[in-house]
C-alpha cells in the first residue's frame, strides 16, 4: 500500500512522499542538482515535514533520496545569484539559514521518529540533515563530508548537528579537513546506526521505520519528545523533566494495554490514535 | 573480612550489603523476581546507599546482582495493581518515579565511586541503574536493552542516563528499537568499560573497586563531585570550578603525603578519614 | 621557510616557536624536567598562544614537545615548595589554577585551529593541553593518563577537558584509575583523532596543519570560534547563533571567492588576511 503526495503546481515534485502503511518515506527528488538544499527543496521538505507531523496515523518517516548523492548541501548557484542584490545577498542568506535551520529542527521536533537512509554521498547541510534525523542508516559506499573549508564557508550550522551526534574532536576533524567520511568510520563515530551492503540503505531504514511504527504511537511520541527535551537539562532537571513524561505515559491507555499484555503473555493491541 | 548488614524486618533482605574491607557490595537480592525496582527495592536500595554514603571507612561501592538478571527495571505487576486506585494510579506513579530517580542520583552522588558489575541482563530501570553507577564491568554474555517501546511506555527516565552515557544516535537505536544490547557492543558505544569472561563480572569490578579505594579518600571524594559538578557547566564556569575544587584537593593533608612520597619515591600513607 | 622566535631572557626558551609558512610550531622544551608545566612554562605558553593568536599570518598552529614527555603535568616540586608558605600555598595555588586554566582555555578560544602532536606520554595537565586542542595526533607509543588518585590529587581540572573529549564513562575510568592509555586506545575512546607510526605525530600533525591552514582564514576564524559557542547552547539557541556566523562567512569575500572558484572549476584564491 502506497500513496504519493506531490505538492501542487510542480511537474516533478521536489519532495517526493510514498507512504508503507504507518511509514511516509520522504524522497529527495532533485537528483540531477545532487538534490542540493535549495530554497524551494528547503520549502518543499519543510511542508513535507510539516504535513507528515500533523498526521496521526503516520508513525515514523524515513527520509532517503533519488540519485548518487543524498544531498549536496545549499545550492551555490542560487547563493551566488543573490550577490548582486542591493544588499549582496545578506536579506536572502539570511532567510536560507532560518529556513534550513527550521527544517533540521522540524526533524528533531517532528512527533514522529525519523530515519535517514543514505546510499550516496550526504555533504555540508545534507551531512546535517542526514546527521539530525533520530537514526541514520548508511550503505557501504555512502561518505558524509562536510567541506565548507574548501569554498571559504565554514561549515558552521552542520556543526550544530554533528557536535550533538559525534564526540568533539571527531567533528572538529571533518568540520577543518572536510574529508569524506566512509560509512563504517562514521559509525565508529557514532554519525551512522547502521551500516548495510550497497542498494540496501532504503530496505533496512523502512524495516526498522515498520519496527519502530509497529509500537505505541503515545509511547513514541512521549518517549522522542521527553528524551530531546531532558538531553540538554542538568541531571536533577532532567529526571523532573522526564519523570513527568514516565506518569503521564504511564496513565496513557497504551501503557495498561501493553503493560496488560506482557503480564499476560499476549501480543498488545495499541490504540490507532 | 566481610559483613553483611540486612534491614531490618526483612527475612531475605532486598539488597544484600557484603563489605570487602573498604569496598562495599551491594546485592540486589530479588533474583525470583529478575531483581525488578519495585518500590520495596527502590527503597532498600536508597536505604544502602546512604547508609554506605555515609560511613567514611568505605571508600569504593559496587553494585551487583543474584541471579541471571542484573534487574528488570520497574515492577509491572505492582504498577498495574495501582490502577484501580481512584486516581487511576498517578499518585503512586509518581511516588514511584520520584523514588526511583531519587536512587539514580543517589548513585551519582554519592560521595564515594560506584562500580556495576552486570553478568546478565539489565532491562529498562535495571539498565538506567547500570549506565547511572561510575563505571560499569560487563561479563561476555551480559545484554543491556531499553525496550518499554514494547509494552507502550517509553524508557524515558532510562534515557535520562543513556544520553549522558552513550552518542545520541546509539542512544536514541536502545530506546526506538528497544533491542538487547550485547556487552560488546555496549563497550563501543561507551556504556560498558571492561567486558570481562562469563562469571567474572563481579571478581573484576571488586578488583577495580579494591585498586580505587587504596586511594585518598578525600581525592576520590572532592574528584567525583568535582567531575559531576563541572561536566554540566559551560567551559569558563567548568574551570572556574574545577580550580576551585583543585586548590582545595592540595591544601588536603593527603596531598601533601601523596606527592611528597611520589618526591621522595615511597609509597604514601593516607590518612585514615 | 622558518623562524624561531624565543622569548626574551631566557638562554633556553620554554617554549620554541617555529614557523613553517601559516603554521606555528610551539614545542614544549623542558625535556629535562618532562616539561612539567611549572608556572614559567605556563607563562610561556600564554605568550606564544597570545602571539600566535595576534598574527593573522599564521593560519594554523600545532603544539609538540622536546624529550620523551609530551608533558607531565603541574611541577610537583614547585608545588610542595611553597607549602611553607604563611597560607601553606593557597595563593600560590590559586594562581596556579587560574594560569593553567587560561592557557587550556587560550587553546580553545586561539582563533587559529590548534594540532597536538603526542609522541610520548601525556600526564594529568599535559593529558588536559593535549585534550584541550582542536585535533589530536598520536604515535603508536603515545599514552594518556589522569594518575592524581595516586597521588592524593585527583585530576579535577584535567576532567574538565576529558569530559568533553569522551564519553562519560571513558572519563571517569582514566580519572578513577590513572591508568596508562594507549594511543590506540585513546582513539577508540574519541580523544585521539589519528594514529600513526613512532616518530611520525610531528610530520603528520604538521600535514593535517598545512591543509587546514591552505584554506581561508576568515572560514577558520568564524568556523572555530562559531563552532566552539553553538556546542554549548540549547538545539534552537546553537541554531540562531550559528546561522548568524553563516551570513557574515557568506558575506566575506572569501566565500564569494571560494564558492565562485567552485563553481568555475578552478582553484580558489584567498585573501591573505
Amino acid at each position: 500500500m502506497s500513496a504519493t503526495h506531490a505538492p501542487a503546481g510542480n511537474n516533478e515534485a521536489m519532495v517526493l512522499r510514498r507512504d508503507e502503511g504507518p511509514v511516509a518515506i520522504l524522497t529527495l527528488n532533485r537528483p540531477a542538482a545532487r538534490n542540493s538544499l535549495s530554497r524551494a527543496m528547503l520549502a518543499a521538505l519543510q511542508a513535507a515535514l510539516d504535513g507528515v507531523g500533523a498526521e496521526d496515523a503516520i508513525r515514523c518517516v524515513v527520509i532517503t533520496a533519488e540519485g548518487p548523492a543524498f544531498s549536496a548541501g545549499h545550492d551555490m548557484k542560487e547563493i551566488t545569484a543573490r550577490r548582486t542584490d542591493p544588499d549582496a545577498g545578506r536579506a536572502f542568506f539570511e532567510a536560507t539559514m532560518a529556513e534550513c535551520a527550521g527544517v533540521m529542527q522540524a526533524v528533531v521536533t517532528l512527533p514522529q521518529p525519523v530515519v535517514a537512509a543514505v546510499e550516496g554521498v550526504a555533504t555540508a547541510a545534507g551531512c546535517q540533515l542526514a546527521a539530525s534525523c533520530d537514526l541514520l542508516v548508511a550503505a557501504e559506499g555512502a561518505k558524509f563530508c562536510t567541506p565548507g573549508v574548501d569554498i571559504g564557508l565554514f561549515c558552521t550550522t552542520p556543526g550544530v548537528a554533528l557536535a550533538r551526534a559525534v564526540p568533539r574532536k571527531a567533528a572538529m576533524e571533518m568540520l577543518l579537513l572536510g574529508e569524506m567520511i566512509p560509512a563504517a568510520e562514521a559509525h565508529r563515530m557514532g554519525l551512522v546506526n547502521r551500516v548495510v551492503p550497497s542498494g540496501q540503505a532504503l530496505p533496512e531504514a523502512l524495516a526498522l521505520a515498520q519496527r519502530i511504527a509497529a509500537r505505541s504511537a503515545v509511547a513514541l511520541r512521549l518517549g522522542k519528545r521527553g528524551f530531546n527535551a531532558q538531553a540538554a537539562l542538568p541531571l536533577a532537571e532532567a529526571y523532573a523533566a522526564a519523570g513527568t513524561v514516565m506518569v503521564e505515559n504511564l496513565l496513557a491507555e497504551d501503557a495498561a494495554e501493553g503493560i496488560g499484555a506482557f503480564l499476560g503473555k499476549r501480543t498488545p493491541e495499541w490504540r490507532h490514535r
